[in-house]
């Protein structure tokens, strides 16, 4: 087995196609992470999600300390033996859901303690601790303790979280036990201000993380704001590491990330639409609980090759979310990540065939057209 | 294609071992349907349904009457497109249902009026629009309306219930339209009183139903007072037709009563034990959501080659359910309906061998060991 490493294939313009190798095997980029918050991609078979064409998911640090603990996962052989996904798993430090779900936050320069959303049960979160839970979970890619800088802010604050978050990721770096095909990544910060943001990616390069992730937005500053910001920061992005947008987004938003340079991305939106009915097609999102579905024989999108649209009829899935019946869930998850990985997999094709601007604008207004008529 | 037929290739003292012919493919019996109420076997794609073993489900006619509505799913192509299963599908009359789930009943030698559990709505249903909404569906196999007696109940209670259930029978076999490869069931009542039972299953014989089925049973009578309605029943039983013991039930149910000559069950137990966190073994039920399992990595079941069982931990089922995580239901209601399929096949072969005594007298002995001991 070969080192963590990333080999960059083809670019066109910023955009990137890459090849990350880990120990649990390779991911083409850019590439979209199917989120596993507790140790599962909602409502889905990781079967299923693999055969989207999924190759990474994530899971999250704080849910999985909380419940069932990382103890008790390292003891039943992993996260990976213990969801049944051989592939690779990054894992988030904890500190973004500590910050949204948890109660009684304490936070000091030595980290956040907090009660679990779930039992009110006391907890600490330093970037040792985050090292020592996400190592003993196993995961393929380790992120560093940030603070997500919450957003608007002034720059004073902006600065003083970012320069908390950089004094962690030195610190987390330093606590992360390397393994064979493992790596960590170190997270930027700064919010919407461009010299914070280049500061604080020069302020990682020393620590020589494998790979760099762009946190802090996707918190309310807007898609427009959001490319600036990842347009300010592009330049500064070391070319030869992966870069992964935290969190983010709809299926414009990747592709204007994608455009910028970007190469990992995960978002709860697919499943999360899949769970209250909002199906992704190639012309922009449905609502499958609409009364217009509700004798309409076909799929959900002709251009998709799951199950939710090769076996079943807009009708169906329109009869599931109204009856509240677990398959429906199922099945629009499943369609969702399917769009999402198809989407992936055209932008890898397009910066391939150097077309990306081409890509972009067919996928624009083919998101602009709306849902076809109704019969 | 071949008429509805049943032929019984083998019996074991009143256990039959027989196969059952229809329009959409054959039903090896003694068969379990699992239960798709809502035109959806809940938490289970229907891949998995098949995987299981199982080659017949159930349909309730009340529920698809309301929801989607019968006239809808016919537009659509039939039931059995709807809801992507082209196996044999047998419905319900609705009856029961009414009887459960409506509001605002008025019953008559009509038929019954109700309001919708769901939406208030009003509804009709007599024994021919029972029929005419199961041929909407495209029912494999159609059932008699009749009315599911209550219990406990006095012997001329009874028997005036089963008195209308023999005219609404007639009703329905009359209003019931053949097509090739399809079938019909009666339904004997007479709650627990043999003479009744008896003189129900000699009225139903001249209407010539392809199946019969014995109802009323599974409301509280017990098992040993439903086994003892079952041995007054047999005797008089047609020998060449198929017999539906509706409703039922847990495994020891399951195997008494193909002791006792039945060859088709539907229950809502595996799957919905599946959603509450009860798993069915060889050594009885269990409960996932025990503490006890937190940390066992061993499979629910050694003896199931389930998903669940062959690539999970007990310590993560039990996860998902305290997660309430729906890939929770989906493993354990596809474990459960395997359990129950697999206790089918070993009562086929059992039969086959002329060895059912012996193999029931392992299953009750089994069941009685309990689980494992904790690790």
């Amino acid at each position: 087995m070969s080192d963590f490493s990333f080999e960059i294939l083809a670019s066109d313009g910023a955009a990137r196609r890459g090849r990350l190798h880990t120990a649990h095997g390779t991911v083409e980029t850019p590439a979209f992470m199917p989120v596993g918050t507790a140790a599962t991609v909602k409502a889905m078979m990781p079967e299923s999600v693999r055969a989207t064409g999924a190759e990474i998911i994530l899971g999250n640090t704080y849910h999985l300390m909380i419940r069932p603990t990382a103890e008790r996962i390292h003891h039943l052989g992993g996260l990976h033996k213990f969801m049944h996904w051989d592939g690779p798993i990054l894992t988030d430090s904890g500190g973004y859901q500590v910050m949204s779900l948890a109660g009684l936050r304490k936070m000091t320069e030595e980290g956040v303690t907090f009660r679990s959303h779930i039992d009110g049960s006391k907890h600490r979160l330093t970037p040792e601790d985050s090292m020592h839970i996400q190592h003993l979970l196993g995961s393929t890619i380790t992120m560093a303790l940030d603070e997500c800088t919450p957003y608007p802010i002034d720059k004073l604050g902006a600065d003083t979280s970012m320069q908390l978050s950089m004094r962690w990721a030195k610190r987390s770096r330093d606590a992360w036990v390397g393994r064979l095909g493992y790596g960590v990544y170190g997270i930027a910060q700064g919010s919407t201000f461009a010299d914070l943001r280049e500061e604080s990616i020069r302020a990682l390069e020393p620590m020589d993380f494998h790979g760099i992730a762009v946190g802090g937005l996707a918190v309310g500053e807007g898609q427009e704001m959001m490319f600036k910001t990842l347009d300010d920061c592009e330049p500064h992005l070391p070319q030869h590491k992966p870069r992964y947008l935290m969190g983010v987004g709809k299926p414009l938003d990747l592709v204007g990330a994608v455009r910028r340079g970007i190469d990992q991305f995960d978002c709860v939106l697919p499943t999360r639409s899949g769970r209250t009915g909002q199906a992704f097609t190639w012309r922009g999102p449905i609502n499958m609980r609409n009364a217009r579905h509700q004798d309409d024989p076909r799929p959900i999108d002709e251009d998709c090759s799951c199950p939710a649209c090769h076996n079943y009829s807009r009708a169906y899935i329109r009869h599931l979310h109204r009856a509240d019946e677990m398959l429906g869930a199922m099945l629009l998850s499943w369609h969702n990540i399917q769009h999402y990985q198809d989407l992936m997999a055209r932008m890898r094709s397009a910066i391939e065939a150097g077309a990306f601007a081409d890509f972009e604008a067919g996928v624009v207004a083919g998101y602009a057209q709306g849902d076809i008529d109704p019969l």
